[in-house]
């Protein structure tokens, strides 16, 4: 499908990107640049890379598309200095959290390439667990990938890129930076924040205590606290309005339960109830309309 | 270890209990009493009784252990009939999750009984799922299981409750009531909460966009909403003081992201990472003192 795909920082997902293209011989040569040897070494022994280096410019230097890879912070340091080294009508994709932010960065480093079609994407898939050794090949096996193609976005660039998701074994969706930021800031990052917050109020000689549930409620806020700085950040705005909406759903609780009119908390509890219904059935249900 | 165990309201903890004790063969007789044949029916189905029956007073007759396995509003309902019925030198059990309030109604409707031993317990361990058909034998393996035994309660009936709970599998803790109802109202009822609100939140469209995160992370909100809606009525100011603080700190986070001042949403996001791995090092790390 390609010839060489470079991934620019491959940790749990650009690993896993590499793993999957080699895995399913989707790519000819997959080349990783990194900053760190070490992370570097990690990708190559799990097999995600055929070619490691910590040269940006070697490393891009004739590849079909380029992955961006990294904590949004790293795309916006490194990123002007891609344009003068992607090949001919190159294919550029990253795999932000938050797609508003990236999108103008990058699109005004690559302002000067009009030939390099840039289609940003998002696979919702990861773990708490975070670098290369925790990648997998299936890891966007039954996942949701979200494209937000720019309104210069080649339509047969945005085609490959769909193309090399579903190959990878992920379900395309499309929408625009905007609509994909609200989204995730409710269904992402907001129950990031929710499940640190439990974790972050409870004592220390509570923790031999807790049963099952809680494990799997704050199990997402194992995740690297770095990279969740950096994804609430690039998405503040979007995160600030959802979290508001959920504190205010919140106090509504409390208040329900402060006056002992418990009608919003029943209704609370019965909505989730419903909902959580939904949510499993939505997962076995039919697949979303293909793009 | 018991003759005649008498399980009131087999649902899943209740036929839980049955189940676990035929097993492992630590009653010579499990009876369970409810009030609809269904429910009865799929407790004998599982095995997790020897004989059930609707009647209470023929269910509990000489009965040596009886354990008060219905929501909290029925053991209200059902309790003042009992003192009149129960055997000489009976042991009563509850498996309530809120344990102010039930102590409270049971130790009034006992006030006649003295002979009778009422040693509250609160097996931690459940599943959203509810009724005896979602019940295991080995539901309480690795389970913690809080006692809150009452001052006039007998130390030998006390190493009885705390004997077969440890038979059942369940690592065995002592704390006051009080103490008890502050602690499952951060530890579960407010995560119950939390995770229901995240859930409410959310616009059927966003469902099938969903990611395993959330799923996890709401799982516990799948739980039957009359009986959540009874453990937060009966353990209200508790479930009230713990959701204002878990309010107070989402707001104090909303406002960070608000200000731009990050440096509390950092301490948030390191602060859960940390407590996540004590969480998992808890759960795997050495047992609480035994009692």
């Amino acid at each position: 499908m390609f010839k060489k795909v470079t991934i620019i920082g491959p940790g749990l997902i650009g690993a896993s990107i590499g793993m999957a293209l080699r895995t399913r011989k989707l790519a000819a040569q997959v080349v990783g640049v990194g900053r760190r040897k070490a992370s570097l070494d990690n990708a190559l022994k799990v097999g995600a890379l055929d070619k490691a280096t910590l040269d940006l410019k070697e490393g891009v230097q004739k590849a079909e598309l380029v992955v961006l890879a990294t904590p949004i912070s790293t795309i916006v340091e490194m990123v002007p200095r891609l344009p003068e080294m992607l090949d001919a009508e190159a294919l550029l994709t990253d795999v932000a959290s938050a797609k508003v932010r990236v999108i103008e960065v990058v699109s005004s480093a690559m302002r000067f390439r009009p030939d390099v079609s840039y289609i940003p994407s998002h696979p919702m898939a990861g773990s708490e667990k975070s670098g290369a050794l925790a990648a997998s090949a299936d890891l966007f096996v039954g996942a949701v990938c979200i494209l937000t193609p720019l309104t210069n976005t080649f339509p047969e660039s945005k085609g490959r890129i769909t193309q090399m998701w579903r190959e990878l074994g992920a379900r395309v969706v499309s929408m625009t930076p905007q609509a994909h930021d609200r989204l995730v800031a409710r269904i992402s990052h907001v129950p990031h924040l929710a499940a640190a917050a439990l974790l972050a109020n409870l004592e220390e000689s509570e923790m031999a205590l807790c049963g099952a549930g809680l494990k799997d409620t704050t199990r997402i806020a194992g995740g690297d606290a770095d990279l969740w700085l950096d994804i609430c950040r690039e998405n503040r705005e979007e995160v600030r309005a959802a979290l508001e909406a959920y504190i205010a759903l919140l106090r509504k609780t409390a208040d329900s339960l402060r006056t002992s009119d418990l009608g919003p908390l029943r209704d609370l509890l019965q909505n989730a109830r419903d909902k959580r219904d939904k949510l499993l059935g939505a997962a076995e249900g039919p697949r979303p309309p293909r793009q």
